[in-house]
């Protein structure tokens, strides 16, 4: 017997067969030099749109993470063209989006001192100011020390650890506390609320499993919160974040802002969590056939293991992603099932059944494929190759690098 | 009983443990911000030296792969000072080679249709030549017809397959005198001879056998150009490649060069297969502790998935790496047994036995990490920082993308 998210998962595999990723205009796809990466504006402006809707629902503001998208175009869609909260995973990110005129960045990564002269003169020369996170008293005075030398200010959040273990402190008076008090010395740093992210939520593929470890991360965030306030220390931000957990919380009362990302895109790794539906894929990367290997039965790509990212995400639950869906570059129809099994460097291998393939597929003829991981496949790109309705209508920009 | 592999490996593995990457200087690197590729330019010299000899010795022309370096700094050295024959995956890299002063490239990817234009322009634009790969009579009939809609010129070469079964056709009459035939019909495409690439040799440990790749690698490729030659093709080219071979190759006769890139900068997958030694390593990433997880006993870095890639090339022969080693940022020296053991976006997790590591490892402190694969790692990167004797002296640039 299957579990139930594997077989809702292949439910959501054949139901979709006949719509993957949008079509593509085989006049203007031949000359498109590949590999290349596709990114469908409606598909994202719908997925913008849906989380906007629900963080009303939820009450809440919405502060998108862009270290998926990295692109202008993208965050103005996200934001609804405002230059409204974003979060940003690097520097390179912060300096790109407060240079493209946002105001309001939060840094969601520890800071330290390495970094602090860039975000100090990112904010010299621009609009923007950057809030920063803090997860223990040793980070809290280095950041309060070099603030000083910097002769700069900065405000900040404490990062709580709600279940994922990777960072942050427990939502407990012993662990908060501390680092509230190291902050409060300092006229120069504003201790501005809490954060946290739960970032396991990806690692189950159970819809109430992820809407109770929704509610954890919300209390974590509220509790932290709640004890911070106690002291005296207003927290106008109580943020938490994952693309799942904002899906499927109950509510989330007492948290000011969420920061979910991976929606705008959508990717084979949610889709095989049930997440998202296969219709809501934005993004997909275009590879010519530029080989047969007939005594392997394998046609062969020019979209490898730079082009698509070795991330295996998906395979978890649902083993035959591979690489990537291999679709049909022109109606999004998924090819069978076909998937880009192995990568070389810049060559990717297809297994097929037989040798109708090689009719199918000709030499120099294209194909589309869905990947595993937005975030790692499209960090191997300079742009977007922007589609709406079919047609190529833009190119737009992104960032990539430190 | 450890298979003779493994046991070579953690051979190599306890004999390194005081001279892993080169040291740095503590004042420099206190400032530098991390993320961060440090590459040894002393330790790239000798590499590429070593190469260089190794290819007099087997008297064959070197022209080496710049799909890992991509930067024009490390092709002077690779090639001796000279503009001479090199490698490249992408036409992005041949386009910037050639902008660099590069005169003779070849671009080791089978050349599909919707690539010519390009490949056009950059010869009409520089004064270099960008030698072409066709494995198929479907793929030489394109060429053929192609160049004469741009009204260009182009050489080609046929690739073989020596039982990789990636790309190539085998070295028989039947499969290889077809392409010949299609190519034959046109004055603008030059067929100049056969390349093949064992990258089945990257798949083994044990030396004796990378031998046998490599005699069955030279034999594949001569033998396809005996059969063109015995039909009056001239073949000036008869290239093979892939480090390994290249460095336990019995002899290469009839071979004219070697494609081999790895050597350059070697790393953890290829010191887990014995055939580099860790005081050979010339690339690794400089990263900051940004947190201490004392419940889950892990320090946190900032180098997650993208700035080391999901690549795990190493463990198959030594498990231990996981993402990377992880050493002292001065002295080199690996710290005990740690690893990145996992990764997320932007964030590393090392895994420590006890509590004394967050003193050792404190919150801002760097750490190197040597990473699996030095292709994917670099190409998250624009620039290396230039190490020699222990001190940064440069920034080189490189070139990422299509």
């Amino acid at each position: 017997m299957l579990p139930p998210h594997v077989f809702q998962a292949l439910w959501f595999s054949l139901k979709a067969t006949f719509h993957y990723p949008p079509s593509l205009p085989k006049a203007q796809s031949r000359s498109l030099e590949t590999p290349r990466l596709i990114l469908d504006a409606d598909r994202l402006e719908h997925n913008a749109a849906r989380m906007r809707e629900r963080s009303l629902e939820l009450g809440v503001s919405l502060r998108p993470h862009l270290k998926t998208a990295k692109s202008l175009e993208v965050a103005r869609i996200a934001t609804n063209g405002t230059f409204g909260p974003i979060t940003v995973s690097t520097l390179n990110e912060a300096e790109y989006f407060a240079r493209g005129g946002y105001k309001d960045l939060l840094y969601a990564v520890s800071i330290v001192g390495n970094k602090l002269a860039r975000v100090d003169q990112i904010q010299r020369t621009t609009d923007a100011r950057i809030l920063l996170v803090v997860d223990s008293v040793e980070a809290a005075k280095l950041l309060v020390e070099r603030t000083i030398e910097l002769n700069s200010n900065f405000g900040c959040l404490i990062e709580i650890d709600c279940g994922e273990h990777r960072s942050g402190v427990l939502p407990v008076e012993e662990d908060v506390l501390p680092i509230a008090e190291a902050l409060a010395g300092s006229r120069r740093v504003r201790l501005d609320g809490v954060m946290t992210h739960a970032g396991h939520s990806y690692s189950t593929a159970d819809r109430r499993k992820i809407a109770e470890i929704a509610e954890i991360e919300r209390r974590s965030a509220v509790e932290a919160a709640r004890i911070l306030q106690e002291t005296g220390v207003p927290t106008p931000i109580v943020s938490v974040g994952s693309t799942p957990t904002v899906l499927f919380a109950e509510h989330l009362g007492g948290v000011t802002e969420v920061r979910c990302g991976i929606y705008l895109f959508w990717d084979m790794a949610q889709f095989s969590r049930g997440v998202c539906r296969m219709e809501e894929i934005a993004i997909s990367v275009l590879a010519a056939v530029i080989g047969h290997n007939r005594q392997g039965s394998r046609i062969i790509v020019d979209a490898g293991a730079l082009a698509l990212s070795k991330d295996l995400g998906a395979n978890e639950y649902l083993p035959d992603t591979k690489y990537g869906y291999v679709c049909d570059s022109y109606s999004g129809e998924r090819l069978s099932l076909l998937s880009v099994d192995s990568v070389h460097q810049e060559h990717g291998a297809i297994s097929v059944k037989d040798a109708s393939w090689f009719d199918r597929l000709p030499i120099g003829s294209l194909v589309r494929i869905v990947p595993n991981h937005a975030c790692l496949t499209c960090a191997a790109y300079f742009d977007y190759t922007v589609v709406r309705e079919g047609t190529i209508v833009d190119q737009w920009e992104r960032t990539n690098g430190w």
